[in-house]
């Protein structure tokens, strides 16, 4: 067995369809947000600025956050020490679950190293505490929660996105007695649209299914709180499970999990994800914690970024180029082939200091490969006219489509 | 469909099985390791003694691992903002990932979450690689690894635990072309055993299979640099993937496989658990970073805990205490039942101020249930004679069982 062998062709299929990603090293400066550093592979270093982080609202340097981490550093050292049932529960967990719990409106919430392991661990325990649970689950949905569907062999469903008919005609294929989730998203990262949240849950009403929301792309950013589309139309209660991320608007790290204290109890008690892996370090909790206590009166931070969000869209729609726009904070831009795109991204980055990644498939269906620009209220007027500038003749030297002016 | 009812059963299952869990909340106090403050149900703050962490080596709290933190945050701020791909590799992620390749000597090294994570990714994204893998697993191997090979209903052999004759038996019985690989630890934590390695090693080279070995309990604490037990014993080149921690002996948090460049290039690029998270904090990557640097020379570090280890099991072992002991610097302490075990935790937190938890089923059989303590360089001359002061007095009280003074 030529095991070498095997993984060259793995990699040359990537190679072969453009899809081998290298990796950019860079380094976010504290207080500079969105200027970094980039090391090339030369080990050169260059200043540039980051249009495709996650790090929505720039909170990974507000001085509240970066407070409460070195203080619980200064309180209670580096690490947990332990999984959360053997010495890696603090008063830092508990904290973070009840600033999350009361962020969602929810009993309880449950901490888990990341919004992925979340997804996966807790969807993939619901058929252990359901049996024959049916999982009804977008087609666009995240791949941490493709996993944890996947993930026991349950049964499962996928939906057409987005489609109301489709998911309530795979509900009314099934035995009505059979228990029944259905799992969505609130904002679809890659497109930036939306899920048909209220009419999710009046089809769960009828169809007497739990609701699953993934959240990881609102928290913090939309509701009069920061909790999520959910929140931003008095939805929350109608859901059964929200999840979020502590990692994107938050700026920090971590997953969870909100919902009634029972189900936290159960998922807590069952799911191989939460029970046997070290806790977060008690300082990730601690600015996580403080960075959602300050997003839930930061209204204008929140208003910053949607300005930011809808001037960069109005500017690259005038000059006719072919964004997406859905009215989410996330602004697509389809160029509609992977070589084009990693060119546009190469160039962006060398000539102009501009760094965002290619999206390409299978993040993507292939022929809308993109560029996914995130603004946020610390990219100003200054990085976002080099932005457009940038694009507007990149755009032309590549001689690449201009949508319809009127469109 | 009555969902609450069945979360109700479910937990209801666990405390009719005496496994339902209630966690401890605790802060440990910088510079002050092994002592902490234990919040009460009730609220109350008290001093306890931890006796149950996995922070090994009290890294937790060591001046370059804070010190590196501190100075990460002021540098970079909290979070990474993306995923490895799309703007989370940072220069503090390169370092780390150069550090512990150094560390196992081998090509590269690839950052994870956590080590749960690098297990479940990594052993689920093989199958793909090499197409028609066969995975030969020890019985005792950890829930991570588990989750691991179950997840794409890939092939799967268990064999009992480090039986060498099984593990020959199974390899014997598969068609000798397919590609195999043998999962294993190298410490296993609950037992404080060690896994055969060179004769796995011996059988893989035999039978023309890969080998998988989760050193997370040993890294930093055996082998002249910290790299684990096959570094003591020689063995690093014969295995194909090491797994280790960041969060226990190196005191922080997440988790990374070392192998040849070529094998973590492919598991980069295939693993959905590696490719669709947000990376680590820098910061939390700058203090893993440190403490992987500083324990490569730290061998006094490393003696201090085997030397607190030996003493612990030699006065246990005086008083005829049921121990178990491998030679590893984990202790466990046999009770046999779980009634008792939780009751012989509960006396030592409430009148001792000494915080071990018991361990249960599943985690290990039914009828081994036990305390398992983890001794430290920070646990001095005190803390012990406590410990085993407490503990004789409780087994007394109790009126279990002594082993064979002789024994
Ligand atoms: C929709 C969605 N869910 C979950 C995740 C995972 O979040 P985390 O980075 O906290 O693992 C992501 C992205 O990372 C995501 O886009
Ligand atoms: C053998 C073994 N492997 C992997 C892990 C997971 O490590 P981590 O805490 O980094 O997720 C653990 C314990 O947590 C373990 O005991």
């Amino acid at each position: 067995m030529d095991y070498t062998a095997k993984l060259d062709e793995a990699l040359t299929r990537l190679h072969d369809e453009g899809r081998y990603r290298t990796f950019i090293d860079i380094e976010r400066k504290k207080g500079h947000y969105p200027h970094a550093v980039w090391t090339t592979p030369e080990g050169d270093k260059r200043d540039i600025t980051v249009w495709c982080g996650n790090d929505y609202l720039g909170m990974g340097q507000h001085p509240v956050v970066l407070a409460a981490m070195h203080e619980a550093l200064d309180a209670t050292g580096a690490g947990s020490g332990g999984t959360r049932n053997i010495s890696g529960t603090t008063v830092y967990h508990k904290r973070l679950e009840a600033e999350l719990a009361d962020l969602h409106r929810k009993e309880e919430a449950l901490l888990f190293t990341s919004a992925y392991i979340a997804n996966d661990a807790t969807l993939s325990t619901l058929p252990r505490l359901f049996p024959g649970l049916i999982i009804y689950s977008d087609a666009l949905n995240h791949a941490s929660m493709i996993e944890g569907i996947r993930r026991n062999g349950g049964e499962k469903r996928i939906f057409k996105h987005n489609d109301l008919d489709d998911l309530r005609a795979k509900l009314e294929a099934d035995d009505p007695a059979a228990p029944k989730l259905i799992a969505f998203e609130s904002v679809y990262s890659m497109d930036g649209d939306f899920g048909p949240i209220e009419a999710i849950c009046d089809l769960a009403e009828e169809f007497g299914a739990l609701t699953y929301l993934d959240e990881v792309h609102a928290v913090g950013m939309y509701g009069p709180c920061g909790g999520g589309i959910a929140e931003r139309d008095g939805l929350s209660g109608r859901i059964d499970i929200i999840n979020g991320t502590l990692a994107k608007a938050f700026g920090v790290m971590g997953g969870y999990i909100a919902a009634s204290a029972k189900m936290c109890d159960a998922v807590r008690s069952y799911a191989p994800g939460f029970i046997f892996t070290t806790s977060l370090p008690p300082a990730v909790a601690a600015g996580a914690a403080a960075s959602v206590a300050h997003l839930k009166t930061d209204q204008a931070r929140r208003d910053a970024q949607q300005t930011q969000a809808a001037i960069l869209k109005t500017r690259l729609r005038g000059l006719g180029l072919p964004i997406i726009d859905h009215g989410s904070h996330i602004v697509p831009l389809i160029v509609g082939d992977p070589v084009h795109t990693q060119k546009l991204s190469d160039m962006l980055l060398m000539d102009h200091g501009i760094y965002v990644q290619p999206i390409n498939f299978p993040t993507v269906p292939r022929g809308t490969e993109r560029l996914r620009f995130t603004p946020s209220p610390v990219h100003g007027p200054k990085e976002l006219d080099s932005l457009v500038r940038a694009l507007d003749e990149l755009w032309s030297h590549c001689a690449l489509n201009r949508a319809d002016l009127a469109g």
